[in-house]
């Protein structure tokens, strides 16, 4: 039987669990909006991050709560300090979707990514958005081969990101300074987001095992 | 007579602020870098983020030595958990200025930024540098005025953005696309350091005072 401490340490788990698939969502929708130009859609993206937010908070309540009532230590401790840091990078994911929602936004009625960049674009959504589903599951399955494997497909969103410059570096780049300055940063924004999906795993690795998988401590926060 | 614990907490401050003050210099020598073309200084200010690095790790080891051997509660708590936080946007701030340094080392023996675009540059760089230099301070006197003032200076950078964003889409851009997303990168590194330095000084002040400046908690993270 577990003691009410991994009990509560269980359920705050199951929180960030659900975080992070309500993160993916907003990613899935940013993108959604951003490909079609939907401002309807958007808008449901900025909406909906005072719900990741308000979580956030929670999560942190109950952390603070197990810290100060039953007093941890040791693995207990860097477990529910790590939890902490992993909420944070949740809601830092929520915020950088806004983003994307934003510069979808902004461009309405037009779709801000003129077609010839629309695949390594919409490649680079789609990586950061199913290296965010597999985080939900790698918190709630607590699987660390999961979380290692995630780390590698960090390296097809760097490569992305240098065929999306190449490209809209190119003399023949047809769309203007202003759709390349949106790509540019849309591309940003997309690798922050893998990088602190990166993250996240890397925490859970270490909630399991007690060691980060290679450098001491994952370097994106 | 300070007990034991607090001499400790203030020794993890004194860190803090030693960090703060070489992430000052990692963004005054990127910002000279930048703005002279200079790859001998960009390669200093990436070369130094290792040692950002490794005083965040001791900042990381004392707090958990904190927290495990003087199992603190409440408010010292809260500053400990606080200690933490700060010293991951710190590190962040340094990561950021080490991206400004790689794109002044990418395109040395040229200066990334053109001359028409230099005025707002190197006010966005100033604004963030003096942002960084005043957080250190903030730390060290534990200033809460100083800490509130620094929230509104993040005015000023954000109205330098779209000041920016206005020149390199106009019509009379003359500089083309690889300079325009530069500055729009540039643009987004300032600002984000700008936003850690705030988050940075409302933590302090919620380590004074028990509350956050206005938000439950800064948004930036």
């Amino acid at each position: 039987m577990r003691d009410v401490f991994h009990e509560q340490l269980d359920s705050m788990f199951a929180d960030l669990s659900e975080i992070c698939q309500e993160v993916e969502t907003s990613v899935r929708l940013a993108t959604q909006a951003l490909l079609n130009g939907d401002a309807e859609v958007a808008e449901q993206v900025i909406a909906a991050d005072a719900t990741i937010d308000s979580a956030r908070e929670r999560v942190e309540d109950t952390a603070f709560s197990l810290l100060s009532l039953q007093q941890p230590v040791a693995g207990d401790l860097r477990v529910v300090v790590s939890a902490l840091r992993m909420v944070s990078e949740l809601e830092r994911m929520g915020d950088l979707s806004v983003h994307v929602a934003k510069i979808a936004r902004l461009r309405v009625p037009d779709v801000a990514v003129p077609e010839e960049a629309r695949p390594t674009v919409a490649r680079m959504a789609e990586v950061a958005e199913d290296m965010v589903r597999r985080v939900a599951s790698v918190i709630t399955e607590k699987d660390v081969d999961a979380a290692i494997a995630l780390g590698r497909d960090d390296e097809e969103m760097d490569s992305l990101r240098r065929s999306s410059f190449t490209q809209l570096l190119s003399d023949d780049w047809q769309h203007g300074v202003e759709s390349a300055v949106d790509i540019a940063l849309l591309g940003r924004y997309y690798e922050r987001i893998a990088d602190h999906a990166v993250s996240v795993a890397n925490r859970v690795v270490f909630v399991v095992t007690g060691q980060f998988p290679s450098a001491r401590e994952p370097s994106a926060s």
